[in-house]
């Protein structure tokens, strides 16, 4: 037994509290290496002549990667309190896993040897909006989605679409083109917008922020927006926009001012200068996302910035009814402004979603006290790479089971799934052209948990590179949109709502092959089969079970009795008896 | 090498900021698995040719347990923001580990493989009250240590030591003969008190409380505590006080309120009531410290529970200049409501310490959100066992250096160290009457980082066993206290202060010796070794260094030329050239 492999530390993803009576109990040993894990727990003071009184409950394999195996257990303590231990066994061996270290048999005279979850404080239970988990999100780039306003457009604007967008182009995007196009939003079924930022700022993208309080006028005024956020709520489309408040723009005019005047500006303190004299070339002298000298950090610690961006918070939800916040370089700004940002936006609206950009872990930010989720990129990544043969299906899986090992489950129900976005290269141009694995990542990421999110285009078949390529121009003459990926990407959001374990909230467990992807997502009495074939060769699978009914199948798959075959990118979905 | 051993994820003891400037890095390997460790750093925005522009800095290795190596590197990066992976190599391997798992080489084309610290922000560094890491704190049970003023005795009290205390005696102690006998404790040198609770309480040690807002008669009034107050301020010693904040007294008004009207008092929903009619007995229906009906447990979550505590906790910090909090049974009270509870604390007084009662992993509380450090049980366990000869010299090692890794630096130079309490037998007790145990631990505690705190009585060799007997009325009269090991504790606590190198903040270090404790405290120029023998055998160790100055020395240890020889529970320190 390797005892050095087995981990477990309360508080996190390895021990949570999944809603106000309900614990969730997860276990790392050594892949392969332990035959049964049993959770001993008992409430603490639960004692009888000199003995702690304790249960015993076997703990289910959930899943292994590339060097673990995890366990997983679901407890609802009476008195909300649990201490435990684990007792795991092979042939060979017995061990128990405590607090303290490993012991032969389980101490029970005394509860300091034991794991703790000392109460289950209902103020401590992460608890995300429980709207988001039935959300299918759609990115808009406010720019570059819908001219409805002409006399909105900036200087230098050129006909939509006319060119490849450079990164200084204005297309003249707006608030009333998106308004104009909600009928293709509502056809596709997505019911939440998450905007890049609206507010004034110098660029086309916007994240270089002049005003937070104001609309750029560009994309029209705040009537306008008032508009577009009621016209998505009588919609059913809950509407996000994008907090940009790890730095200013050039132009903020706090910071003008501490350009001008410098050291003696009354806002010096709003940024973190290093010297009197401020210096922007070469590199700028003050903290800055990167080194962008037009991007300076803003000290979200000093109380006067801190005032002011918790009511930019307030103010948009409580003038515009916005529904979330996205927040951008989320990871880089302190903790304590992300939890005084949650409690004032909580406090205005209680329902509304708070999503972190992180790139990289996040349990810190995922604790209940700051974001209902993050940008889940490591998603992005092994789905991206797997569907266009970069990884091996083991490493699809090891992936895949990595990232949901990572997070509590209540947060893994609202992470956000992207395939792509404004920052990175669109999908049917990174899988180079193959709409068949485009089509595959979109069924894959619309039947996994988390909550999807589309990139405007991506579903009428829009290509483009790196930035600014991937920020080209909505295509709205029917005949030059891709209606073939629209109505499958249609159909599954369709699917999603339709049947109970297709979507969110359902369990998702891997099922063993060795080279075509198998999954099966469980809820209540259904239990869905997902069969997909993303490689070059034509496979035949087996089925374990009887197909009750055909959920949907690819021309190039054909079912015989007890297997399917399988032509290169095909897939089969079926719920089984 | 045992991939599978190796453990990192940052914000918590593994990655940490120190201060401002400084990040803390740590490491976990498998014992004696691997030889060297090397971090691979850099800022996250320096590129260069495509490739990410790294530093390498080798890793100490600070520590070993019982199954575990401690690696550790302190990183002061310049623009406050770091990704780094790890480097480990054997003689035969070499492997890469970042936070996507194992590699042959750095990956240098792509940040995310690696870990992230995005970015220092002061306001996240864990900041306890500097005055905290040169104090040593002894703890006051009020109602034994010193009867000043009889006319406050409550019913039924007995003559001062008359007999041993029953669950239920009562002696008179007060506040009077707290300020009557200051000059004990400023005999002895401590700079901190901490009162076990002082409230209008039933019992007599008070954790059962009627009135938050009012002292316990039979201790005084307010007058005579802001004296007391005042008079340790004079003196250069600090007072904390015990919020009993998980749960009331039986006979609290609003509880008294929720037993003679049911749901339908206004105080129903101050408590976590089961039922609409309320049962004390056989067990109480509804949530209580333990199954404790007379200790109902708070509804801290409710806001007027929560006002009224920060209430509480912010007036006699306000009114009477207190200088701390300990936290009765805080593991049970929400996180959310600690956070207010430390806004509140340290909005009145900076400096407050704020000390969380918790038995357990305590990583949660210790973010720099809530409390500023716990009393180490761990510790106490471990010393106790080790000098009583049931723990071997290398149990004690492995369970000290394990104590050490699981916090930051930080929260270790600030955490409680006791040996006992009013809730265990005194040492003296444990130790069967071995008084050279004693001083042993005492030597231990003493020169070990973090803040000492001594039992009252204990420093006069005072006995007894589980509660009630620790709670033995102080034994006021010269001939019957033990002035030898007064004495002895006296002088630690003088060299805790006149020798850098001895108290906090300096490095500690185990040495290897087969069976008598050896260790070694560096700071600055300052290195002091200490050497104990709590064996039943003679034992010689040959030193490696040079003796510049002897600081302490038992007469049963001598010192020839280049090795001590120590009788049982002999020591040596010295310091070394």
């Amino acid at each position: 037994m390797f005892k050095e492999a087995v981990y477990h530390r309360p508080k996190n993803n390895y021990a949570y509290p999944y809603d106000e009576n309900t614990l969730h109990i997860q276990l790392r040993t050594k892949k392969n290496d332990i035959d049964h894990v049993f959770l001993i727990h008992g409430d603490p003071f639960i004692w009888e002549d000199g003995e702690w009184q304790t249960d015993e409950t076997i703990m289910e394999k959930s899943g292994s990667d590339q060097l673990f195996d995890y366990w997983f257990v679901e407890i609802k303590p009476e008195y909300r309190r649990l201490r435990y231990c684990f007792v795991l066994e092979t042939e060979e061996e017995k061990a128990v896993y405590t607090e303290k270290g490993f012991y032969e048999e389980v101490p029970l005279d005394d509860i300091a040897y034991h794991f703790c979850f000392p109460f289950l404080n209902r103020k401590d239970v992460f608890t995300a909006p429980l709207w988001v988990k039935e959300t299918v999100w759609y990115q808009i780039f406010p720019e570059r989605f819908g001219n409805g306003n002409s006399e909105l457009n900036p200087e230098g604007t050129v006909p939509w679409g006319s060119e490849d967008p450079k990164p200084d182009s204005f297309f003249g995007g707006d608030f009333q083109g998106v308004i104009d196009h909600l009928d293709h939003l509502t056809e596709l079924g997505i019911n939440g917008l998450y905007f890049t930022p609206i507010f004034k700022a110098y660029s086309n993208h916007k994240y270089d922020t002049i005003d937070y309080m104001e609309i750029d006028p560009q994309f029209g005024d705040k009537e306008t927006f008032r508009t577009l956020v009621q016209e998505c709520h009588k919609r059913g489309i809950r509407v996000m926009l994008d907090a940009v408040f790890n730095h200013s723009g050039y132009y903020f005019a706090p910071f003008q001012d501490v350009l001008e005047n410098g050291v003696n500006s009354p806002y010096y303190q709003w940024f973190h200068m290093w010297e009197n004299e401020v210096e922007t070339e070469p590199l700028p002298n003050y903290d800055a996302f990167a080194f962008v000298s037009h991007m300076p950090k803003l000290n979200t610690e000093h109380p006067e910035v801190k005032k002011y961006l918790l009511d930019v918070a307030r103010y948009w939800i409580e003038e515009f009814d916005i529904d979330g916040w996205r927040l951008d370089v989320a990871n880089e700004v302190d903790h304590a402004f992300w939890r005084d940002f949650r409690r004032t936006v909580k406090s205005v609206k209680p329902e509304a979603y708070i999503l972190g950009e992180i790139w990289h872990d996040s349990m810190p930010w995922l604790q209940g006290d700051q974001f209902d989720a993050v940008m889940n990129y490591p998603f992005t990544n092994a789905v991206l790479k797997y569907f266009t043969q970069q990884y091996s299906l083991n490493q699809f899986k090891d992936q895949i089971t990595h990232v949901q090992h990572m997070y509590p489950q209540n947060v893994n129900e609202v992470s956000f799934n992207l395939l792509d976005s404004h920052d990175t290269p669109r999908i049917l141009t990174y899988a180079k052209g193959n709409k068949d694995a485009v089509k595959l990542m979109y069924l894959f990421q619309m039947s996994f948990e988390g909550t999807p999110c589309i990139y405007y285009g991506d579903e009428i078949g829009m290509t483009g590179g790196e930035d600014p390529d991937c920020r080209k121009c909505m295509v709205w003459e029917k005949d030059e949109q891709d209606r073939d990926i629209f109505r499958f990407v249609q159909q599954l959001i369709s699917l999603r709502k339709s049947e109970s374990a297709f979507g969110n909230e359902s369990r998702f467990r891997f099922k063993e092959h060795e080279d075509v992807l198998v999954y099966e997502k469980q809820k209540d009495d259904q239990t869905l089969v997902f069969i997909m074939n993303p490689t070059k060769q034509l496979k035949t699978v087996t089925l374990n079970d009887k197909v009750k009914r055909k959920l949907k199948m690819e021309e190039r798959a054909t079912l015989n009795d007890s297997h399917v075959t399988i032509a290169p990118y095909g897939y089969f979905v079926y719920e089984k008896e």
